[in-house]
């Protein structure tokens, strides 16, 4: 859900006290056109903003919709102000959401393609090396590219990391933690050592995440992880080249920061009175 | 500055209501350190993040200085469970505008070389598309990368825009804003073709943006305007790779919107008790 | 985490535009005493109540001890308006959260006593029928109870619900949601009848919530998820006194809204120079 | 009034940053009804927890009303993800108030049981004890079971506490805070000992608190009262017990914390597609 | 009480996303001068504007205090960016608050001539027409300048107006509302009619507002008042010069709204380096 | 853009927790009609303020626009409860902004007057000299006025004051700022003597403040700056009766920061069932 008051703070920062570019009388329709092939995401973020401001909108395409050069995504109606003072922040928003869903998209047909004819399939996640005040929307951008959000904040799931492990052992860590945290929460145990991985599944661990290890470690790992029901995640630096390799490794997840830290905004344009 | 309320906006959605995972006791301390090359900036932001939470912090750089892997960018000390809780967001909000700052600088070098020897320099400002809720953050990490703000809301300069020179007239809308405008407002003129450019200087233009010219086209539109006081923007889909030819025609301002919406974020990360 | 904005919203409610009550000169001390035997939550929002009003707090008990009469819970220091403007409003959510961790703490003795022998424990576990505004303070205190949270939140934790079920069928409406969801989410099932439950398990579920059945139904539920890995909830309408009969069930996690929504406050009072 | 940002506040804390439970294609109707007897309260801030999602609301009955298991309280329609994303918090606020309203209901037929004969009458009332960030919901709540809101916050009335009394002397404190404060405020002094009571009185209370006192002593304070306009309340742990015997001591004011702090809800469920 | 989010709302405001006016570095101190006579105001929101800065600030005056041509009021010292950035919005809002204040003691100052040697004394009140945002900052200056604040705001007390006397009549309208509400709160009853002050008198208003009347037909409604304890409020477009006339009539209160709405700021300025 | 948080918080601070006096049953209309005549501004926040409370509104005039008594500005038609809880605040935003617009308005007319037959025309501008919360609304009202905004928040336009003047030199300090600038932002350079306004036009001031000087003085300033391109402003203490003086002397603009810090509110009322 997209708040007003986040609405709020966008177009707040965007107008400044006096904005005499957009004093423009009557009314006027816009279009939001692709300039580029890829997927959509945030549009739900776009069209709150148009209605913050009263604009009405109709949606021609969804999040999680391929688009491409020309496609009209969103089209709008209303005082020509009001539409002029939207059109950045929204432009702006759905922009940064659909390149997301793009690098994300083009992960998951990496790992497809890798993975075709095998039995097992691969999740590409992301994340919470989101950009600041907007997690929801970047982890719902994940989803709309064919990703997994991963954990969406420290409360979601626990992780059990190295400094933890290094102070109390990894099974007292795991331990004490599953003590700690409720029967609704998982558990994620970071593990650096492939020997490591089936001590933390033993432990109680639902998913062992096998940090910066190569394609090859990550392999021998998952294969000891086979006799558990545990989840094998790869992770630390994986780039969307990296993905055919891990892929094939067998583990069920690769996350990977770089699908909301480092996406090129989709290309979108908005033009009124079309 | 960097408020409170946009602090605590960033940690809400990072924590959840029950963080079991950083729930440690003791004090501990940390540092930011830089995993890649590149240019600082939202540093203030960062430190932000962890004094809200009541963590000293020592910065050992600044904003705009250029930073090696390995290099130490902020120590912190504090509670462990503080510490821990503000370090995914300190990371996050200094990671992305380091990549913005690092961005610009790139660009901003291609231009002084493009340049060297002229008698003329080029700056390379960034656009309104930034990411929503971070203008400030993203605007001052262009600064910090050697680029200019270019007009920070629609408040702070005019723009003159196809749609409205369509309807009145390029002369005849220049003077319309002239007049609603404050005398300490800027106004900046679009066009989109090099015939415009004298015609929009000679009717009051500061700046004239030429819109979507290519090298050639710029470079005629700059010598028309070289009898006036008014300044040559290029815009419109450059890249950095772009830059050099743009740099060459004269142009007094070079505007990217990609800057801010589609660089990645600097690799940084964050290690405690050392 | 208890924000500031969160502090600042129930101090202005309290205050008003001009107390006069509290005008009073000079510095005070201050300190929060038990009225009444209980299990203590909430102190780190008391504590952050009079730190937004720069009163030092000397916290001399924590959150999920067990307190008697007489028992001094927090000492504080600072000018006498700033004491007094905070004693209320800390009092208010203390006693509203240590009467919530104190009704917890009944169930799970309950519970304890029940189970006392037997090979399994069961967990006393709280809902999402929280006092809105206060969801992060209501789960911590049951925690401070010796309770489980349950899930945060809606993003938490999946719940098939059995208007779900009734459109699409169990097998669906689980397998549907299983695709939907993160590896990160767990997922709860909530069925009617004592045969769903194994259907339920077989079909992918993480938790099986028996609703509103007797203990008896309970209990045959029970035998029937033994061979799953799943857990079993009971839950709907679950009293304290009924703790006891559900305990002996086998259930793993017993669910009660009253935790949170019907706990008397504890009784706490605050007086100044002492 | 119940604001939009309060609304917000209460969706966001339950939704998280990807909710899938309720991804629900098409729309719904849905009726919020009554699972026990009571008195409603807090319909106004169930609907507009509604219609901050945009969902139709109509109301079958009214804050004060008294509602009997079965009965229907709020019908809606709308989008089926926006009706089940509202319909918690709805549940959880519309059932936290009215037990407020029920509980006070209860005390208010007590005391007019008791008073029932007699040619005084005596308000049951609320103190500042309530839930924070509820202020304005439960002193509403107490309006609706017939009760008597008593100071809203400190800004509305002026309390002489016992410690201002040992301070400055009765008389001396009472003057005081008369020449500080507005007109249009009253004065509510609390007063330890019988024999205070009347020198409250006359140096110019608009009401005597009498605290702590049993209802002999009470009878005995309000029979000293009888000469001067000055109200008696009667206030300090009393339960509604307690009420008939305090009812008959002749005070016009009972003050009962436990309204407001210690409620049990009211049992209120939602279901859809009704 | 002035909370983080209004000095951060205020700041916000004035500082925009890229202040380079004011990025001067190393520290300094700084003095709040008064330009000319009158009394302080506000001196707490100056204040907390600094120290949301870090900027330390030494009072050297206080709220009430008269104040001459070239008083030093505060002393901060800090950061020079911080004291830089502070100063405008401390300045602002310290100087429009003591123009009331200065406006305030002017009226009251009148008053006081004008009932000198009388034994009655009037209170000049304030109205709710204050500006929006400010109600507590001024009504606060209202009694710094020795006025009364009258209602805080509309929960405060209750104004039995016009048109509710016309639809009920005027003894029913008092009656009722009587009745609605709490034993905390006054009544003041609108009357336009001499012959109306004494009926609403008898009725149970604890205040009469004589509306728009002449000083003549106050005097008389004042005299018909004399048996009842009821006070008589003058209000309706009073200003300073008209307040002896009306003082003279034996009136208890005279409310004028020019206090907050129409009271010029008082001079003052800051320096720095001082 | 007036913010839905704006309007909220300016309702909340009159409404407090249980407004009994507008407990109104059924629908009514209104109509704010001005009492006296000036020039309307601030209409959109009073009817935002109308809007929120969900009462229709239609607007009879607009910002700018001259009033006599009598004059109908805006009508409302809506729940009765609503229209009573918006029309003080409705009163007392557009009554505040129309104080101003009606303030500048008068020295717009004074500056007219005096340049009458000249080839020069003045701009009468306001200062940051605001009320805080209240910048864009006041900056707006002197536009409504026919005055000039000025720069509207620190980083609109760069002002060198005199201590970086004194610390750097005049042209140095122009220099460093020059660079530190957007090509977007105007440089106002404040000068005290006369002899440094070509100085710093020669630096590259595009606005020359002459601060605090006489008429005389001024004239000479503005004749020496002759042959820039640079403006000039007179600034410091000028009030509407000195405008005429100063409009002389050939400035460019007039600054006055009485326009918003001591304009007396413009009277309008607010009538219910007309």
């Amino acid at each position: 859900m997209i708040t007003d008051s986040q609405i709020e703070g966008w177009l707040r920062e965007d107008l400044g006290h006096h904005d005499v570019t957009n004093e423009v009388p009557g009314g006027t329709s816009g279009r939001l056109v692709a300039k580029e092939s890829g997927v959509l995401a945030g549009l739900d973020a776009a069209e709150a903003v148009f209605e913050y401001l009263d604009v009405d909108v109709t949606q021609s395409l969804a999040d999680g919709d391929p688009v491409d050069t020309g496609d009209t995504v969103l089209a709008v109606e209303g005082a020509a102000t009001d539409v002029l003072r939207g059109e950045r922040v929204a432009v702006n928003i759905a922009g940064h959401a659909s390149g997301i869903a793009t690098k994300t998209r083009r992960a998951v047909e990496r790992a497809n393609e890798a993975t075709a004819g095998a039995d097992s399939t691969v999740e590409i996640a992301a994340t919470r090396k989101t950009t600041p005040g907007l997690r929801g929307v970047e982890k719902r951008a994940v989803v709309a590219g064919g990703g997994d959000t991963h954990r969406l904040d420290l409360s979601h799931m626990v992780m059990v990391k190295d400094n933890q492990i290094a102070e109390l052992g990894l099974e007292e860590a795991i331990t004490r933690f599953d003590e700690q945290t409720s029967f609704a929460t998982k558990i994620d145990v970071e593990v650096e050592r492939v020997e490591d991985a089936p001590r933390a599944a033993a432990a109680g661990a639902d998913i062992v995440l096998l940090d910066n290890m190569t394609p090859g470690k990550t392999h021998d790992a998952v294969e000891l992880l086979a006799e558990y029901e545990t989840l094998a995640e790869a992770s630390g630096g994986i780039t969307v080249e990296d993905v055919p390799a891990y892929a094939k490794t067998g583990v069920d997840v690769i996350s990977m920061g770089s699908l909301t830290h480092s996406a090129p905004a989709l290309d979108l344009s908005f033009g009124t009175g079309e």
